[in-house]
């Protein structure tokens, strides 16, 4: 480590949940410092926001545009190298575009951008500049997933030849019944969510965390996807039946309609040896199974853990770390491909995850409209 | 209670795990006492077999046949009055079928028949004869099963909207990757096991499972199933979208290759108030998510517990009754049944869940034949 | 296997759970038939309970003493070979005593007598007869457990260090804060329960389990009883300090005023090398903690499982067993005693075993009066 | 918020794990900036730590003493205002004594000093300097912990009448059974841990939690300590029982040789109305059990949740946070009581809880000392 790297941000302020996550994320490695940003649109609000979390002014600008220039004007050695984007889906493609155009690193909330297209274009422009990129798929920075990562690669489960993978929320159902109640959800307007929600929000969580942890692409797919209601457009749940590359069947399963549930994202992975099963509300325990041998539960913080997962594990075995500490790890390996370390490519989610998720969101909403029929990817 | 019932058993000698099953679900509730049968097509076992459960061999017959002209024979009040068929599954639907033309109860084991045409006959004759006729989907016997069946109908979770059952073992994992074990699986073998492997064996569970808990009918259906080889006739796993009778969607997930599961046969339903989750491994319990509140944990032998739940439960809450115990109750419902007391229609599946079952295997089938398309059920 | 061996039943009528328990137990493996008994001390209630299990009245006796001089006038091949007494407390002993002067097994339930003299008068006639006789501590026949006391046994903890072992249960708290309903309760009254309720009830499986996993034996103790209420003169919780044979040190922890456990019987274990834990509540897993390895759970069913437990499980890996077949389990281990055959001493829990419970809960009291202090066992 | 507070720290250099832990846990809230220190007694790997974690070196000192001076000849609003004390044992009280007399806040480690009459002196220091004194007994930062405390304040459970804390850990199994090795161990050397190893280091933690949560004051105990080796003189497991101010029981249940276990902290109070239960392994689950009613399971973020848990939670339900978090809410309780903002009592263990603490270790040797004899608190 030694010299902290300039971090500014963009969004986050207010009582925004992310920007705490990112926030926390930065310290916890002592690899950071936050220098400046744009917390908000509202010049009060942002320049207040910096106020309270104890920031300096100086480097609080009163735009983006201004942000751009403002840093671009300072001498390399003082200016911000990365930039974390955490505002709305919509503005994710034009700042990171101007971010990458004018030499920043970015790290960027998921979904990547609001179009295929526009995906694409940004993954062209970050080869090209050769910034570090990354795309917050937070999950995949839990050890215990990374351990996940490790032993299928290793072998522990033999050749994959199921995958199950679950996302289940309650959280839209309580608005969902209310027509008035349901149109006034940003998730559900196309004109600021894009083509999908449920998909969109927690099935790229989901696709994302199939190609991560077994290393195989899917090739093609089938979705039915449910709005529930005529006058609702965008779906609030669905079933995504995979095909991986190698003929491995799968499935991703999504709701935000499984009433009563917080943030039940799950996965069960099978091969000619064993199986996999992880639950992200209890992120500190890997089961596997193993054919013929009583079940393991595999924790963090022992010598029998992968590299990958110890990297990111603080404390000593039973101190159970949370997301932050996930979301710290993917900062972690952020800052170390910004210094040109060595790094494993399992500690960030780089630009290429970002736009195979939106490949997946438009094939997902394609075979949908296409009577569930199988498309490929 | 009181004079207990004359039970004649149709096969399961030997060791098989059925036999002892049945039998021991016979005695439980004093219902039943075992006078005669056919355990076995080889007389030396028939009769060892007898010998071995201590039951005199006076009404133990040389094949099945020979049981009914015998039995026809006795007086009214010495005949055998209900009938066990634990044969393989071509057998069910003769017998049944004979058994039923002769004036016996009969409790027949699941799947019903190998053809749905033999189901739609065999509930036809029953219909006239009106016996009783119980197909043993085993798992509605429990008394959490039970449980959540009557909450659902009191609206504990409101308007049902989402469904999920899973049913993943992983027994066939070690024959199904060599061509010579494989082909020595007689549920690989389409003589014997009919249409269907996976879906026949443990997806008629979950789909009976999902009618028996919900009170819905599935209506239309989209299945992708997996014979993992090319030389391998019969589904092994396989996943099922659902549409029911008012639009709800579900899905059936199962599988025989889920490595290292033992018998996970899992259910979640989300309605507009909440979710229920039920795992068959654990069977004495059942959380009760609801929108807003902690989850809840039902467990068997509780004042609040409903009354259909409560009369299968024989012991105080914390005393684990298992599997054994959810087929003494099924038995319990047919004694009660035959001795045309009154008793409520959860308490043992009736011939329509056998010609249900085989419904959805026979569509399940088509609609991947079909590649992957929607048929009606 | 073969004839089946005649049982008799003195106790556990009308709605007794205890008698049902018994009963189903003795049906599951074919080994017993009840040929008669007394149920009930009421002849009405007694001939009538036969009457609704089914059973026929010729050897319904009117009281113990008929039921002993008419079974001895039997000839000996017709004669009831086991009885199993599941009377009140006080009666255990001078039919125990009965039963073995004229010549029969006993299964009798725990515990054994309501004094200790009564249990050494017991084992030194039960040692002259060389009858059997089985103390039905009912979770030594859990599966699981018998596989804990073979793991133990076979090194995989390597030298026991620490035992601690917990009974909560929550029954007793709605009673006993109110003075009337708590005078109500026998297992209050000492002149019905003797000198313990806690101790004697839940105390006394915990300590047989303590020495059953073990193999070791406690040499002294050290109790603190809790009676709540001055006017209570029974232990309705309390926590005793153990010292093994060879200087392990223990714990049990027991109470019947746990609000809201069901029947909290939790096992923990900790030798040299691993640990072992156990919840009766979940009894079909037991958790292997190994120094510097992920933690195994082992389950019932499967070809590493000990040969003690294999044969004490009916069912493939999955299909839960419960209580019922934890004391079925006994019986079989009586069954192949009473016909001479092999069997471990795991298999029942013989006389022995319910002479030490009682030396338990005299310790206890006496430690507890003494003001906690050490006394041996 | 706003001006962040000026923050010190002495110890937690290197590779410490504390370190890390205080440090997150400061930046967490955006409360405070870590100004200076002393994070070593070897100066070059002093500024060698503060360069790592990317801090300036102006105010690393050379040693604590020259910390003190340099730090008052600041003016006031330069100077550091609360100073985390993560040194050894032995190191604390002579530091917080010296911080206290030179105007500082502290936040020290525990145990809060190596003997009870150096406790006494702190706190009558710190009473008079009216300084804000923090204990980091960590595991009281948990919001589910707090929501417990809230719940039984409220009357959840209605009066408190059974309290059973434990914390097993294994760690010191791998030295203890090896003279050599476990004389090794800091811990178990008097000079450096004091006079208890098990005791002070995590008896301390679940003593703490017994009064946090309780509000009940204990009065007296009887311990019973296990060295477990004649020539190691200190406990490395130990039972004690206590006895509360209203009469209460309850026992505290520690071990370092339960081997396997990683950090098993598990908290279950009993009242009269119901109990509950906390596993710091799963801290984001509390289960509340109701006499008569399905158990319930309270999670964090819910606004069912109270306000002092609320408090203590930033993101949604099902979000896991972790330890970092936990402490974090410990530093926020810290930030607002040196603003002189409002705080409840519950969010930071004052200097009486690091007394209580001491008097809790001293009076179980003493107990153990004089053959597990009940003495006063």
């Amino acid at each position: 480590m030694g010299k902290k790297i300039k971090l500014g941000i963009i969004g986050g302020g207010g009582d925004s949940l992310i920007g705490v996550l990112h926030r926390v994320a930065s310290f916890t490695n002592d690899n950071f410092e936050i220098v400046g940003g744009v917390f908000n649109p509202n010049w009060e609000e942002n320049i207040g926001f910096a106020a309270t979390i104890g920031l300096g002014t100086d480097r609080i600008y009163k735009d983006f545009d201004t942000f751009i220039s403002q840093e671009c004007a300072l001498p390399a050695a003082e200016r911000i190298e990365v930039v974390s984007v955490l505002t709305p889906n919509f503005l994710h493609f034009p700042m990171a575009k101007k971010l990458l155009e004018n030499g920043f690193h970015v790290i960027c909330e998921k979904p990547l951008t609001t179009s295929l297209e526009e995906a694409y274009i940004l993954q062209d422009i970050a080869q090209k500049t050769k910034a570090v990129f990354a795309v917050t798929y937070t999950y995949t920075g839990y050890p215990m997933v990374r351990q996940m990562r490790e032993m299928i690669r290793e072998g522990a489960i033999g050749t994959i030849q199921k995958v199950d993978i679950q996302y289940y929320q309650g959280w839209i159902n309580p608005v969902i019944h209310d027509s008035e109640k349901r149109k006034a959800v940003w998730r559900l307007d196309p004109s600021k969510a894009g083509i999908s929600c449920c998909m969109g929000d927690i099935g790229t969580h989901a696709f994302n965390m199939a190609e991560y942890l077994t290393g195989l692409e899917v090739n093609s797919l089938l979705a039915a996807l449910n709005t529930l209601y005529e006058d609702n457009s965008l779906d609030i749940d669905g079933t995504v039946l995979l095909r991986f590359s190698n003929q491995v069947r799968g499935l991703i399963r999504t709701s935000q309609i499984a009433t009563g549930e917080e943030n039940a994202f799950q996965v069960k992975i099978y091969g000619t040896k064993g199986g996999l099963l992880w639950e992200q509300e209890q992120p500190n325990a890997v089961t596997l199974l193993s054919e013929g041998k009583p079940l393991q539960v595999y924790t963090p913080g022992h010598p029998y853990n992968s590299e990958l997962s110890l990297k990111g594990t603080k404390l000593p075995p039973g101190h159970p770390e949370g997301i932050f500490d996930a979301m710290a790890n993917i900062y972690l390996g952020v800052a170390q491909a910004v210094r040109k370390e060595p790094y494993d490519a399992g500690e960030f989610p780089p630009i290429r995850d970002g736009v195979r998720g939106m490949q997946f969101v438009a094939q997902c909403v394609a075979s949908d409209k296409a009577g569930n029929q199988w498309v490929d990817l």
